[in-house]
């Protein structure tokens, strides 16, 4: 899609939220145009230009890429807004709630998302659902809190209270927006971050919306972006010596994960990788 | 008070918060030592130390106020950590309500900060308060509130439901807390913008606590910071020209706005400023 | 002028060097775009928005004038590029000297600029010039120094040492090209400091060649910081207590130094700061 | 080595560079203590600490790192301080050629390292050497022309000329000295791109300096970094599909480029990383 379709257009995220593409400056010649400054070079052909960008995200040049820029309008919850703020080189212009009223807008997971606690990972959800039941009894139990906020938000709001202190009992899953500009080479740190299967799955939604943006604008960074960092996968020193055994014929369970220097938690780490390298 | 004895110190904030210096590299020496790099020269008087910490402070010269770093720990509500990450230049470790428990702590404002909306301020509250009935009704509702999401989340989690999904109904009064690490030069900011009278009264709370530790610390650059930045007024162009006329002697009441370009808004913040030197 | 028309012109600056505006994101009306989304507003009328960005200007909310992004190519002698690289928040890609051969081009100061060290200001050129002949003497002794550099550089180059290697005895004055972006409330505090008298002249050049490009982008951002900030003046708290006093009848030369808290350095700065109110 | 015996011991740099650490704010301890306030638990064990670090650097968990800061007094060249200061999540005070003389130190490549331009990188110096003859001969012309220009410098010195002016010719072989401030996460963001193999080896020996500090100030901190960044090896896609191949027994020369994806260059480094495993 042209960048003139792009912009504008809502990409609805999560129940009530949305990425918007407000403006960008430049595309994957301007990431060539840069690197060419500093190295003394004029135009070159299209497939020199992916080459060279090719190049650039292999060998970590990473400069060139911010010489594109993006700017959204994003709506969001404010437990997400507050992973994503954490990402400090942006720019952000974000709705207040000291100065405007906040809307009547929060996120209720739909019920294949209400899970249990994972067990092996300790920041996230389990991959088992819950029975329909007990998902659907905790959807309605978020969805009655919330409504009740909202009606005590706005009550005191009646009685004049600051809109300040009026607000503070919101709860996390309240809708938020804001302008969000940010070059590409952060963009795609933050991407890769946050379309990670370990991201919470709310903030991955908003990660894929704003990828499917990405590669429309920046075609051959994307495609490089994805070969050489989000589909790479990186090897400890201790790793490297296990891959050299296997690349010797030894099998994976005969490991001296001693002698290599990989603890117990590691080997599995490794195992998965090279599960990954197998699919 | 001696950096020995600030630190560790727990400085009450709030009904539930505080601020605590953990650490702190360097004092007003370390500033004039990076600062003599830089004109490479060699030690001198305490007096002179003095003069050029305030010559540095006067011309804006804010690299050598970089060399000294401080590190905090913060209990603080979600509200006012919404605002204080806007500040990007500093190192932040927040506590995690995907991998742990949230704390049942919550921010209920005292009864005399319980107040109307400001009528001239937009984003502020008034100085005028309610009634202490309704001042006492309002608490005691946010109060009931948070107390019945505490007991909602407890309940969730009882359910076996993630924790990065049981608090998304937690509000923005329940409290965090974080290491907060940071520059003296981006602190002075911080301080400059959240001890301002308007920035919200509950992060002027914990900006009274920094500047309360910062001046134990750095005596003299505090010092310069209050008589150049913090005390110091700013004048427009338009200003200045409104200031021109009343040394020839004319009086306030007869500027011509129009002639000194000054809209009526600008016109009363001019008014402030001027009572702001006859206190 | 448009900025279609602006785009791709080549501004000179000094003898050899330039200013080219490569692509512009955004104008004022983006300023008013991300500042309504914080304050929840919906569009305005044009003298509302310009009203609205002299407030943000004067209230120093900085964040929606970073949601405009400005790129150039520029050309500059590396004694400023060394001096400009320190305005850390802008993306950069400089012409490698380890990857190409540098340019034969060198700063030469027209004969007005050859002056001799100030007495008042330790890091600058006096207002006072030589007499001709010895401005030209020093002008022909500099030329010739970097004619010889450009040829040892090429001999050396000529013998096959490393380019990284060859290039170890080329001057400063050496001209370098980079690609340079930046969002507009980082270009207005460059600008500040850039274009002030006590900038060295050769960056005040493309300080003045920027901000000609930047006033016809953003006409009413740049007024905006014209009146409240470059044109503005900042008085200290002692230099208050002396307004104070002159407002009151007092004369300047009848001031009581001591009891109002200047050192008589910082008195001479006021005077200064009258001055500029009176011209 | 402590601390207390590693602050203001110079390490030589070069020929007339050091390194020389100021200060530093925190150890390993200070890591451990900033994670454990997001994962809300208590100290643990030395050898907990120790994995926990090794965890966070393993999975990238940035921030405790950005905990611990470093202050260095570095003395430096200037095409080498050109390269460093783009990096720019530091903070920098530099001795001023417009405030202050310029001292007579110049670097003059050891013979060794008076090399001819690599053949196949082009922005670095080759393996091979000179003849001893030619090197000597490249040698003396260096250390004649830096003579020259220094005589030069205090000529126009001399002559009144003013200090900022006067320098522009001296060579950027002339040493500069500057106070670095930085954090961990970053220092080693620095050491992975300076200690490498491509950058330019006089900056190398500076990054083997810096190196050996932070070893001794954060062991268990460096041997995460060691294992799982320095000395971890990136495979992207294409190379992944490549090892599943070579993990299924085929042969390295028997791989098929096109089907795999990997472009005749792309399998040189992908050969160059298997001679890394196989060391």
């Amino acid at each position: 899609m042209s960048k003139e379709n792009l912009i504008g257009k809502e990409i609805k995220c999560l129940d009530h939220g949305f990425v918007r593409l407000v403006d960008v400056m430049g595309d994957d010649g301007s990431i060539v145009q840069a690197a060419r400054v500093s190295y003394g070079a004029g135009t070159k052909t299209v497939n020199e230009d992916r080459g060279l960008i090719r190049y650039l995200m292999r060998h970590k040049h990473t400069t060139p890429f911010e010489m594109v820029e993006f700017k959204f309008h994003i709506k969001l919850p404010i437990f997400i807004a507050r992973q994503w703020i954490r990402h400090r080189t942006a720019n952000v212009n974000e709705y207040s709630g000291r100065y405007s009223i906040m809307k009547d807008d929060f996120y209720l997971p739909d019920l294949d998302q209400i899970r249990p606690q994972s067990e092996n990972n300790k920041q996230g959800r389990s991959d088992e659902t819950f029975s329909s039941e007990k998902a659907n009894a905790i959807r309605e139990k978020l969805g009655k809190v919330q409504k009740e906020l909202y009606t005590e938000y706005e009550s005191l709001l009646g009685e004049e209270l600051a809109r300040e202190l009026a607000r503070i009992n919101l709860p996390l899953s309240n809708y938020t927006e804001w302008y969000w500009k940010i070059d590409l080479h952060n963009l795609f740190h933050f991407l890769r971050l946050r379309i990670d299967s370990h991201a919470q799955y709310e903030i991955r939604v908003y990660g894929e919306a704003l990828a499917g943006i990405v590669k429309e604008i920046v075609p051959h960074a994307w495609q490089a972006f994805e070969d050489y960092s989000l589909n790479s996968a990186n090897f400890s020193k201790p790793e490297l010596n296990a891959m050299k055994k296997l690349l010797e014929g030894q099998k994976v369970e005969d490991l001296d994960l001693d002698e290599i220097g990989l603890s117990k938690r590691e080997f599995r780490e490794f195992q998965l990788k090279l599960e990954q390298i197998n699919q």
